[in-house]
């Protein structure tokens, strides 16, 4: 348990790492100031997590309470503006952040819900919510349509992650450590594989219209 | 009692289900992908009643705990998505279902709000924010000014059927069943002749500019 | 303590009179309805302090609850509504507004958070949040980048009223009420000082581009 707990923690930073770097990205994009790039690293970050935390009832939420995340946080908006120019050229970096960010979070958010003893579909529901909400919030905040909303298996690869963690802890088959490497490792290679090969869920209408600009 | 609670019930999945269907047209007209269209279609359906009881202390939310209203919101997406060509020449379905889950969800939010021990203003504020709090997400979400901001009779049909609710608590002239079923009445009505009339708030402005493409 | 009471009391009426004046202005510039600006003028207002209520678990949120912040509100709606011509005139009305509804939600924020026995980092975020909350919501409504992600020293003034008042609540060299006055001052002095001298953030990329219409 002590170990979960650990791994759990290491995990909630790594995620938070990841997901800051990549909304520090997207701000710096749109020229946003120091405070702006900071603010939107921090909630990309941290906001799924408020948003579950406050669901679950766990006041306050942990992303405002623990100073790590505030400083992993700043950290990342540190290096992402002082090494803007070779994380530009960097291949599509925000996607494979985001992705890390995304496999981490559904599975920690999941396993949270959990812990404070909600039902299996609160724990899927806000393992996904932890995983695209900040995501999400950055989109609404720079002003554009969600791009998760709109392509590539993302949110999907949430579900399946948070799904595979309310499995794990019902069927009670391995430990849950095991269980969420799979959970991590699964979500992750589904993230990654679509974006890879271009993978999308089918949109019902055929004639897109430029909604980004 | 325990058939208020059963009308509750019901009027509150009818709800989830009117505003869902809105919530799955707006969102497949935005040419999202399957999921997109169907978190639109749930944050639609539930987000002013998670927000209201976050407001109101009822942790987990409702909308995150019962499975019958994640359901109803895909039913009414796989609806909707299915039977799109058909739903498309309807004239204004989407105004027309948001029109009914804007009286029910009104109503049924105050009543909540009450149930609860809070004041009368909580009740009318969180009514309003149960009923319009779902499509103004939605409209953040699809990156547009919330209509109900820019034209007519909307909230304001809202705040009737809440404000009904919270009177007829006060007085208790009539059993809350008739209440609630006034309110109904009321609110869809009012929100019904607006849309029929095209009957508008004033706009303290003249020069009315474009601000939906 | 009483006295603290009261002036905290006072404060925050001030502050929501300023940012719903400030809320209805920018409303009123795009065009709403009555309602729409009665409701951004609120949510200006009042939406940060949700905000802050929600993570520090005061359900439910005091906006939501006591009348004379729904009043306070409405009457700076109607000021601005009936006197907009004049408000119109006056230099940068909306700027002005703001800067003494954040210095003053910034200090009353924090302050609140510590009432709750949080500690000095939710103090420090959530005297943020209440102070540049209600703006944020108020943009993303109104479908802009947020003004204080790109320009000029907004938020900082808030975080360096939140942080004169955790630091002022840890030293105890002097008491409460002048930590406040201080704190407020310095905080106000600040953003005002900073857009009468166009004060800004280092932006870190150079090519800005137009991203409001």
């Amino acid at each position: 348990m002590e170990k979960l707990q650990s791994v759990y923690y290491f995990l909630d930073l790594a995620g938070t790492f990841a997901f800051a770097i990549s909304g520090a990205t997207a701000a710096r994009k749109r020229n946003l100031d120091l405070f702006g790039i900071c603010a939107i690293a921090f909630i990309v970050a941290c906001g799924g997590g408020i948003i579950r935390d406050l669901c679950i009832g766990a006041i306050p939420p942990a992303g405002l309470t623990n100073w790590p995340y505030l400083v992993v946080a700043i950290i990342a908006t540190l290096l992402t503006v002082g090494l803007f120019s070779m994380v530009e050229r960097l291949n599509r970096p925000v996607l494979f952040f985001d992705s890390v960010g995304l496999a981490l979070f559904a599975v920690t958010g999941a396993q949270k819900a959990l812990l404070f003893g909600h039902n299996g579909e609160v724990a899927v529901l806000l393992g996904i919510t932890t995983a695209v909400g900040g995501g999400v919030i950055r989109d609404v905040l720079l002003n554009r349509v969600p791009v998760i909303l709109e392509k590539e298996i993302y949110a999907s690869a949430a579900l399946m992650g948070a799904l595979l963690v309310v499995l794990g802890n019902y069927l009670k088959w391995i430990s849950g450590d095991w269980v969420a490497i799979i959970a991590l490792t699964v979500s992750f290679t589904l993230r990654i594989l679509a974006l890879r090969y271009h993978w999308n869920l089918p949109v019902p209408s055929n004639n897109k219209l430029p909604l980004d600009e």
